[in-house]
């Protein structure tokens, strides 16, 4: 398993790609999550638990959970994309499965299909407590591939 | 239409149940998200603009957009909740139809169809600078009505 | 009401476009599906009621449901998009609110956001029986526009 | 793998109960689609290709493609509930992610998460040429379990 992690383990440009623009997202800073594993066609994102990410029940807020998935979606995509591109994302559905607890919770966006102008995601969130680990989100998730020259 | 808003508010123990569950919820306040207004089957949030809630681009997140889209539509569907219930998010989906941008931005989550078991939202967020207002993602919400009576 | 679909009804060549696409697509004539109405950015398709469309408690199958609501949906996409190109359909989501039932149903697609891409609509499916008319399905799609332009 | 199926084939009484009901569907007779293999919360549907379950360009409508997946989905929950109980589909989301073509298509509903209320399936559509097998729709399913009791 580990050697093929690393084997799949994207190119250190397009490591470096994603972490410039993982740190330019105040979002993911206010919330604490952290770029845990980028592979080609797939990104792990964690977020450990805190008061400041839960709803009114004390798990992990929805909006948590679902911006880690979508983040994860969007980055894996772009490990794909040509250079001087940039992602959007179109659109996403999330299933939340059971209630998201844990020490943190770990988003994996996967790549199904990727094409010209858009890829499709599959988005799986997990609950870490330990070493037990509980499926408590899945979605699917759209992209699309935009030019990000700089204009002339 | 103000008359219409006022007639339509929810109750002020409805208010008061969801402005304290909202207050509960960590995730809201670290975003800096307020509830602006709650009518029966119908709840705004705003979110301003800060650096903190932004993706790469500078734009509203994705993630942030979605937190208080799921939040408005889950808050909705409980001001016609019976009393000792509590709402869960069983899925959503959402397109992101526009950069998100503006001194804040607003959802608005409103009920299409509400069963004894499983309720279904409509969820816009709106980008709003001054006076100029645009819709900047839209989705769909399923809710579940759950037990929460005390355990005896 | 009379008046206002007058005025956006979709020109000749925008109805004659589509028209002509309907009849080439199998599915529709296979289920008994009728275009009913042809705006600007807005499809109506009707399905009579009958034994060969239901699901196993004799209600309308939700795939009758949902193929007429896509088929909506793509067309009203396509009343907006210009010459020489064709729509298809990117993902959909549908909600399945009541049992669907009636004389016939009836779906709508109207698009929410005309992008020279990607375009998103709502679909809406309607049980008529009579006067009576119940919402049984709601979603939203997601179209593309791709150049139909005969290769040279 | 042909043992691991066989292992995991579902009751007797299951099969029977899942094959009786699809019967009953008016739809899926129509279109021609057969139940190919019943697991224990993974069904298979297949449907053979002819001109009238295509859309205009002549490969399988994606109305076609749904119905099919809806139900396998549908099914593939099934096999998971009680006795006394029907299946509803709440909700579901699909993208269609390359032209279905081949001798048929095979959808293939798989439960990811089987709940007392609610079940949420994966679905996914392969087109099929001889020995090639292209993955053309993934999606997701939201079930509900009702009670199908007869009433006294």
């Amino acid at each position: 398993m580990e050697d093929q992690t690393q084997r799949e383990q994207a190119s250190p440009e397009v490591q470096a790609r994603i972490r410039d623009s993982f740190e330019r997202q105040g979002l993911m800073r206010l919330l604490g999550a952290q770029l845990a594993h980028i592979a080609l066609g797939r990104v792990h994102i964690v977020l450990p638990s805190r008061p400041e990410v839960t709803q009114q029940h004390g798990y992990f807020h929805a909006g948590a959970t679902s911006a880690i998935a979508d983040t994860a979606g969007g980055y894996a995509g772009f490990t794909l994309f040509p250079e001087d591109t940039a992602v959007l994302t179109v659109e996403y559905k999330i299933n939340l499965l059971a209630p998201a607890e844990g020490d943190h919770i770990e988003a994996v966006g996967t790549v199904l299909k990727s094409g010209r102008t858009l890829t499709v995601c599959r988005l799986e969130v997990f609950g870490v407590q330990g070493s037990r680990r509980t499926l408590v989100a899945t979605g699917q998730q759209t992209l699309i591939c935009v030019d990000a020259r700089p204009e002339q």
